[in-house]
C-alpha cells in the first residue's frame, strides 16, 4: 500500500519504519528539508518533500497527520486539496474531540487516532522499529464514519503489534485527563510546592535526601513545558474537570492529618493500594515484531 | 566492635550483614525467634535472642533500634535498663523529632539516625550486602550530644559507603515531609481521583490507556498503607504544612487553566522543569563495597 506521513517525528517515523518493513511504501512531508533527508537516510521513508502539493496525484491510500497536537487541524485543511478523495487521512493527536469535529466534516474519509507510545527522546533520530508492539492505540471513529474506511486503518495499523481500542472521541479525552494529564499536574505542582515551601536550608537538604519515591512521583511535571501547556489547553474542560476532583482527594487528605482521623487515612490509603493494579497491572507480552508481509 | 541490633527487617538485617562482613560482631533481638534463626541463618548477626534482657552483660558499645516508626521509642525504654551507661544507641526511624524528644533525655549517648535506603521488599529475607552505599545517611546530634558519642556512630558508619548528613531533627522531619511523605499523599489522591472520578466507561478506558506517566506518578501512593499512615501520624505537623503548600499549587492551575492563562501555566512548568534537576541529579558513583577491615 502507499501510505503518506505529515510530520517526521518520532511517531512518524516509526510508523514510516514499520510499515517499510512491512512492504508498504511511504512518503514523507516534513517543514524542514534536512528531517526528510534524515528519514530517507534512516530507513522511514522510500521518499519525501516539504511540500504537502507533493500529495497531488500520488496515489497514496492512507495518509497520517503526526505533527504537533496544535498544528493537526491547520496541517489537516491543508493537506485535503492535495488528496484524492478516496484518500483515507488519520492522525496521532494525543487530544481527539476539537480535532475530530474540526476535520471530519472537511473529509469524509477521516478518523482521529492517538497511539499511546512514546520515549524520552523525540524526533526523527529517536524513531524505532516496534515502537507500537504492546501499546495501546486508540481510534475514534464516530456515528458518521464510513465502516471501509475504519477497517482500511485497521488493517494497516494491526500488524503494528498494538493493541487497537476503538472509542468515542470525548470518551478518549476524558480518560487521557485522569491518566496523562493529571498527573503532569499533580507532579507539576510537587516540584513547584518543593521548590518554594521549604526554608534555604531545609531546601537544601531536602534536595540532598531526596531519592526514588520523589524522583518517580516528580518525573512527568518535569518535562516538557510544551508539551504539558498543550494538552492543558487542547483538552481544557476534561482536564479542569479532573483536577477539581483531584483537589478535593487533597482536601480530603487535609482535613484527616488536621484531625488527625488516622483510621480514615489509613482507609484512604488501603484504597488506593487496593485501586492502583487495575491501572498498571503488566502489559500483556508484546506482540511479535512486524514481519515483511 | 561488639554490635547490637534491635528489630531485624530489611534495614536491620542489611546493617548486620555489612557491619559482619566488615568484621564486627552482631547481637540481634527480634520479638520471632524464628526471624533471629533466620537472620543467623543468612549471616545478618552471629547469634540473638526475643528478649532484650539477653543484652545485659553483654559488651555491645553500640545498638541500633530498628522496628518500626512507632515501636522505637517504647523499645528504647524498654531497652536502656539492660545496657551498660557507656553504651551508645541510635535509631533508624524515619521521623526524627518525636523520637529524639523522647529518648535523648532518658538516654545521654543516645543519636537519632535514619538511612535512606530501601527497597520495595521488606523483612528479613530482603536484607542485602550494600544497601546504604552510595545512599544519604543522617544523624540528629542537638546542643546536648556528646560529640564521642557522635564520632562513634560516624566511625561505624562511614564504612558502610553510605553519605553521612547530620543535621537538626526538625531540620530532617521537615526536609522528608516535602520528600517523602508528601509524594505520598500527592501519589494517593491522583489514584484515589482516578478511581472515583471517571464515569464507569471511561474508568475502564483509562485503566486501559494507563501507561509509564500515571504508573511512575501513583507508585508511592499504591504503596504500603502503614508507612503512609505511620509518617502522616508521625510527622504530622509538617506533612500538614508541606500539603497546606501544595493545595495551593494546585488551587493555583486549576486557576490557570479556568481562566486560560496558558502564558503564566507555561511559566509554572518552566520553573517546575527547570527546579526538578536539584533533586534528582544522578547519583554520585557509589562507594566500593565495605571491605573486611
Amino acid at each position: 500500500m502507499d501510505i503518506g506521513i505529515v510530520g517526521l517525528g518520532l511517531i512518524g517515523g516509526s510508523l514510516g519504519r514499520d510499515w517499510r518493513a512491512l512492504g508498504h511504501r511511504v512518503w514523507g512531508v516534513s517543514r524542514q528539508a534536512a528531517t526528510v533527508e534524515q528519514a530517507v537516510a534512516m530507513g522511514a521513508i522510500d521518499g519525501g518533500s516539504t511540500d504537502l502539493a507533493s500529495f497531488h496525484g500520488r496515489p497514496v491510500a492512507v495518509v497520517v497527520i503526526c505533527t504537533p497536537l496544535d498544528q493537526v487541524v491547520p496541517t489537516g485543511r491543508a493537506l485535503f486539496p492535495h488528496l484524492e478523495t478516496t484518500t483515507v487521512v488519520t492522525d496521532v493527536g494525543s487530544v481527539k474531540a476539537p480535532i475530530v469535529a474540526a476535520l471530519e466534516p472537511a473529509w469524509r474519509r477521516f478518523v482521529g487516532g492517538h497511539p499511546m507510545a512514546g520515549t524520552a527522546d523525540q524526533g526523527i533520530q529517536a524513531a524505532q522499529r516496534g515502537l507500537f508492539a504492546g501499546r495501546p492505540y486508540v481510534l475514534t471513529p464516530t456515528a458518521t464514519t464510513d465502516p471501509d474506511t475504519l477497517a482500511c486503518l485497521t488493517t494497516l495499523l494491526r500488524p503494528l503489534g498494538c493493541h487497537l481500542h476503538p472509542c468515542d472521541p470525548a470518551a478518549h479525552d476524558q480518560a487521557v485527563a485522569w491518566i496523562s494529564h493529571l498527573p503532569v499536574l499533580v507532579s507539576a505542582a510537587l516540584v513547584g510546592a518543593s521548590c518554594t515551601g521549604p526554608s534555604p536550608a531545609v531546601l537544601a537538604l531536602a534536595q540532598a535526601l531526596a531519592s526514588s519515591g520523589f524522583q518517580d512521583t516528580s518525573r512527568v511535571g518535569g518535562g516538557n513545558p510544551d508539551l504539558g501547556l498543550l494538552m492543558a489547553r487542547e483538552n481544557r474542560p476534561a482536564v479542569a474537570a479532573a483536577l477539581d476532583h483531584y483537589r478535593r482527594q487533597i482536601d480530603y487528605l487535609a482535613t484527616l492529618i488536621q484531625t488527625e482521623d488516622w483510621a480514615a487515612l489509613h482507609t484512604y490509603l488501603r484504597q488506593t493500594q487496593a485501586g492502583r493494579p487495575a491501572f498498571v497491572a503488566p502489559d500483556p507480552p508484546p506482540a511479535a515484531p512486524p514481519q515483511p508481509l
